[in-house]
């Protein structure tokens, strides 16, 4: 597996199904976990999928509704029972602050485990940084204030080209500087091109998460050339006025923001419990965008 | 199956693991649902097991740790969301209702559906009663409050002997009495005696559910002669004083606690995650008892 991988915990809607728990994924970026939303179940879903409690940094919650985060107290309740010394950061939309701390004080209150809550406003933007990684979130279309998300990997360092070092016996306090794009200049004033000395940067990853939204052209903005996007697809094509109006897309429509958004890869999910088969989903979606692969429980997808 | 079983959802104790579920148990009583105890997952369970939330009435919590209780706030939300004409009844300890009326309020506030909550104090005693059945509370011995609950169905009419209501030609109004177990009285004055218009009642059955709880003889007091008795068993013998320490029971306690208060089977649960195999428990109970079935998630058991 590659350093950057999405895991899906759970990608069934407001019911739970037999074949699929309800919202949550795990983006594990170089040993780092960050979770997406917290269906009931994810807690569970981690065991079975050996993703560990002690690795998980931060959680982002989309929306308030039940089937998105109503397994947080009982992973918070599980995190703060084993992981006494830890902490853990929970993103979530403002209105949702008061009833989780309300939770989680009362449910995590024995122990000295520390649970953050940042409130998610407004238009959203950089929510987490770290030196190698951003995430941004940016505004859905459901019926309560919702969010998505992207992942993004920082431009990365061009390669040295070890013979050229060699050649120009350049000082190691010059690379840094080669590796971020510089030029050498040599003592004697020589001024050696970049892309002599280095070879390109590997390209930087991107995953975007949609759901729950309703269909608009202003998440294709907001996702524009990433690697992978999921986005939900609650319903078949000949149910998008139930689909509008409920703030969902139907299958059709997340391939519509793919294509609009020059994405590369488009993962589906958030299935309503009427389709059994997400065949028809995914045949739905396919006539829209090719790249198109439905989403189920322990897939790890490389980003 | 009989119209009265006992349904495993969940029989894993704090920490979820790939194969035990936290707490949950429905009873199935002539197609009422009594849920006892609501770990996470507990509504996937149903589906998987075909418990129809709408036949779902009443759940009882034993006592507030997020292992027994943190699949209600998905369950209620499922509920509302599904069955928005319905009602159900909570019943927990009396600390737990201001969070769990928190939750509800916030989760489930968009819908009709009518949430009860219920406070269990004290000594306990009776906190539900049909034509047909009751259910008892008591109080166990675990490191916070936490009660036990008896299911015990009423006792049951005779059954009357159809030759004989012929033969003395007995009127319809005379017959409740009869199964009551009264005598009947000819127009002439002569009595004849109930033995010779029926035969015994079935037996009343009962079932009784331990968890969490340290070993206690007063819990066998509180249990004696059931039918069906779940008591945890979280440790082996071997790790009796941790088991001690932290208000759980070993399994050859829980086999005594069922030799003690005469019952006919024992079901043994809340296994510790350190078991992988619970065969180690089944034997470290049989040495106290015979009838020893361990419990596992889809287990379904006549009471």
């Amino acid at each position: 597996m590659s350093d950057f991988t999405l895991n899906i915990l759970g990608c069934g809607s407001a019911t739970p199904t037999p074949a699929h728990n309800p919202s949550s994924q795990v983006i594990d970026y170089r040993g780092n976990l960050f979770m997406i939303d917290c269906g009931e179940g994810a807690q569970c879903m981690m065991r079975r999928m050996r993703l560990q409690f002690s690795r998980l940094g931060h959680i982002f919650i989309s929306h308030l509704h039940g089937d998105h985060c109503l397994g947080l107290p009982g992973l918070l309740s599980t995190l703060a029972l084993h992981e006494k010394r830890g902490c853990v950061t929970v993103h979530l939309p403002a209105e949702g602050i008061g009833i989780m701390r309300s939770i989680a004080d009362y449910f995590c209150r024995e122990t000295p485990f520390e649970i953050k809550f940042i409130p998610i406003k407004g238009a959203g933007g950089v929510i987490y940084e770290s030196a190698s990684l951003t995430v941004e979130a940016f505004p859905l279309y459901h019926r309560v204030p919702c969010y998505g998300f992207v992942f993004r990997e920082k431009p990365k360092q061009r390669h040295l080209r070890g013979d050229m070092v060699r050649f120009y016996n350049i000082p190691v306090s010059s690379l840094h500087g080669i590796k971020s794009g510089d030029d050498y200049i040599t003592p004697d004033g020589t001024v050696i091109a970049n892309a002599r000395l280095t070879t390109p940067a590997d390209p930087s990853r991107s995953y975007a998460y949609c759901s729950d939204t309703a269909f608009d052209t202003r998440v294709a903005e907001a996702v524009r050339g990433v690697d992978v996007l999921y986005h939900e697809a609650t319903y078949h094509s000949s149910m998008a006025a139930q689909a509008r109006e409920r703030g969902h897309s139907t299958a059709a429509e997340a391939a519509r923001i793919a294509l609009l958004a020059g994405v590369k890869r488009l993962v589906i999910g958030h299935y309503s419990k009427r389709y059994t088969d997400v065949g028809v989903l995914v045949s739905d979606a396919c006539a829209n965008f090719n790249e198109v692969i439905p989403a189920s429980e322990g897939l790890r997808i490389d980003i």
